[in-house]
């Protein structure tokens, strides 16, 4: 990683070191002594600071009733927001972040691939918050370079076991009864570099192929009803994309029959984003995301798996005896501390809110355990609510930090009592030559200088 | 209002008029025929129409192994995006929607203020799915104009009845116990214009002001107990912003104390936006949006309601008698069908997926009733789940279109029991005089062309 990447990530932590972006100590116990004097000196000097460099000829030049240098003092000092008018309505028809927020942003690990095409740009973890992840900021994988393709001219095709081969425009998918649901969608690569030992240095690269959204679309099962699928024949789906990669991936019926898998275009509101397959992509709720079929241009139905290119030759597990083990597509329940976490800073010692994301392929999340020694004791962490089957859980506990090192994990339990592993207990059933599936609990090393590391224990 | 702006929200609406922007009647039949002749034919035929203007030199200058024209006609007419490579990824750091939903936005009602930065922008509500509005597309409503403050520069006063007043910066706050929770917020104002018997064309502009989001952030209550509030004489607390409207509001500490009243700074996973208060203001479920102050920069514990300026004179109800309910901060049960909606265009007769949005200040939304013969009959809609307190409920209702003139409508009822009332009722207790607190039920007019109009009932 370069060296000027891994601080950008450092920047972008909420806990940043002062004085870089935020007041230093000395600073802070000036404003809170002012405070101590009363209400009007408080204003004073909570907001002097913020008026430096703001009361410039700027305002002035704008006709504003500000007053001169010789008048109330108290009103001098409050800063341009305070006393000038600001921007109006619809500078942007569609908005966009503060500038002070231009440091969180999806990032490209380099070195990890060859080509921007066939590569991945990772979650900001570290700097969100709840479950949902902003359409911006969500993970990309792509296999062949994404397009920006005209909704108008995209079709979608039901066939194989049917008796009524479909074409629909999408005008006539969104004509359909749709639902609208919350769910995670995680890379079977998350995590992937920890299988080797490698100490990826922050949680965006660690585990940023993982994020969540509303999603919205036409539950896949109508569309095969309508297609006169033979539902007895018809055991697995061929689902295939609309790009160059000839992306296809086997979709067992029995996921599609609960209703759950959807031929999704709405995603957090508005329609997909290109990057992420607009204007049709397949939603397979706990699968891996690889199965997620974007630019969705077909499904078949057949009676038997296809063992398509990237089912026989990527996205296998090797196992210890060498086999591979394939069609292992359930994203197994899983968790990680977003703060503290690697790259970040602790400005002192005294309370903190430990704060993390829980997710399982099976369901919900039963509950988080927290240990901030190493895994010795845990603590139960608070899941806010609602606890949404095969999405997010958000979960925080409180924490005070004594200032001496420190080692966080989390610990995920789903709804069918599974408990997510330490790495022995991974490595004991998957080996070490693993590339995908890793679920293994992680570890954050707080220093007593208040720098987070990622460490793994043995 | 000006006709390209009525264009312009024509056209973002879901149901397009051929052939503008999708296939026409012909075309639909020419692709379904093709597909009907057997699957290679069909890709050759579904493809073709996107292949066109598609097939130039850009490709191949790029170098790719595309066939000459005298090659395989069925890979010749695959569209670009299914045989070159894409885009690479981090294109955008911080990704954008597709160039085809640029008509998405939100949109300035023209003639409404006199100032932009006294205005409001609604929230295309016909082209959003689900409960989540992006934030790009959340409604503005500003007193004296947006800002974009230096959060390392803000900070956050509690006074008044505490023992201990205290002063926060951002980092202080963002290490406090946070909670994260999905909640509209209604401006007061919403549907104004129709208290009048102004029938605004499309429902960006009757009930745009209105959004939903998953805000995060420190409840209120948690900061009162650290300033030591005195929580047996503090009733009421003044809440105050940091633009230069002044903006301050009344909230009654019975709101506060279950602890749903946040103190927040992330709004659907990352910061806040500039528009919306970055990067703190209040959340005040349930309430009006003009009590969510933004640039929130003080709180101040008090034994009596303020009657601050926005109180006293604005955000009243004129009653029947003329005199002015004051206080009325919470949003009553409400709901407005979204699809079809004024100044979309059905296509044809036949299956439609009618689609809407329900909300109460009170707590969850129980049912939603729809009717498509302006209230006569009823049908009892489907609830996209979760259903979430204080947070839109997006709805869905099968419908078959006959090709006749319809009147459609929704009906909410909350978790209180409380039932939407129809404009006559509404009248009878409110009279003709107000501007804010309108939840009467909305009625669309399908006319036998397809054109959907906003009408309303006596």
């Amino acid at each position: 990683m370069k060296q000027d990447e891994q601080r950008m990530s450092l920047s972008s932590g909420r806990l940043r070191k002062a004085p870089e972006n935020f007041l230093d100590r000395e600073g802070i116990q000036t404003v809170k002594m002012q405070a101590g004097q009363g209400r009007r000196d408080f204003i004073r000097g909570a907001f002097a600071a913020a008026a430096t460099g703001l009361t410039a000829s700027a305002t002035r030049s704008q006709g504003n009733p500000v007053p001169s240098e010789g008048g109330d003092p108290n009103i001098l000092n409050l800063p341009e927001h305070s006393r000038a008018l600001g921007q109006g309505v619809v500078t942007d028809g569609y908005g966009k972040p503060s500038k002070y927020e231009a440091n969180v942003q999806r990032r490209q690990s380099p070195g990890l691939t060859q080509t921007a095409q066939a590569s991945v740009s990772f979650s900001p973890l570290q700097s969100l918050f709840g479950i949902v992840t902003p359409n911006g900021l969500h993970f990309e994988r792509h296999h062949q370079g994404w397009w920006d393709i005209d909704p108008s001219r995209h079709r979608f095709m039901v066939n194989g076991l049917v008796s009524r081969p479909q074409v629909f425009t999408m005008d006539e998918l969104m004509r359909l009864p749709s639902v609208s649901r919350f769910h995670f969608i995680e890379c079977g690569a998350n995590t992937a570099a920890e299988w080797g030992n490698v100490a990826v240095p922050t949680c965006q690269y660690t585990h940023g192929m993982l994020s969540c959204s509303e999603f919205t679309g036409v539950p896949l099962i109508t569309l095969l009803e309508i297609a006169g699928a033979d539902l007895k024949k018809g055991r697995f789906l061929l689902a295939e994309g609309g790009d160059g990669s000839s992306m296809t991936r086997t979709i067992p019926m029995s996921l599609v029959r609960s209703g759950e898998v959807l031929v999704a275009y709405g995603q957090n509101g508005e329609m997909l984003r290109p990057e992420n397959g607009y204007p049709l992509r397949l939603v397979v709720p706990g699968v891996q995301g690889v199965s997620w079929i974007k630019y969705l241009r077909r499904v078949e139905l057949g009676d038997q798996p296809w063992a398509a290119k990237d089912e026989a030759i990527h996205y296998l597990d090797v196992m210890p005896d060498g086999k591979a083990r394939q069609y292992a597509n359930l994203q197994e329940c899983k968790s990680v501390v977003t703060t503290p976490s690697g790259g970040q800073v602790l400005l002192d010692k005294g309370f903190y809110n430990i704060t993390g994301l829980a997710w399982s392929g099976r369901g919900k999340v039963r509950k988080v355990d927290v240990s901030v020694d190493g895994g010795r004791n845990w603590r139960t962490a608070r899941l806010e609510t609602p606890v949404l089957s095969k999405a997010l859980t958000r979960f925080n506990l409180d924490w005070v930090w004594d200032g001496k090192a420190a080692i966080i994990q989390s610990r995920a339990t789903d709804e069918t009592g599974y408990v997510q592993p330490t790495y022995p207990q991974l490595r004991a059933v998957r080996g070490t030559r693993s590339i995908y599936h890793n679920n293994a609990i992680q570890s954050w090393l707080v220093q007593d200088n208040g720098e987070v590391k990622n460490v793994q224990l043995s």
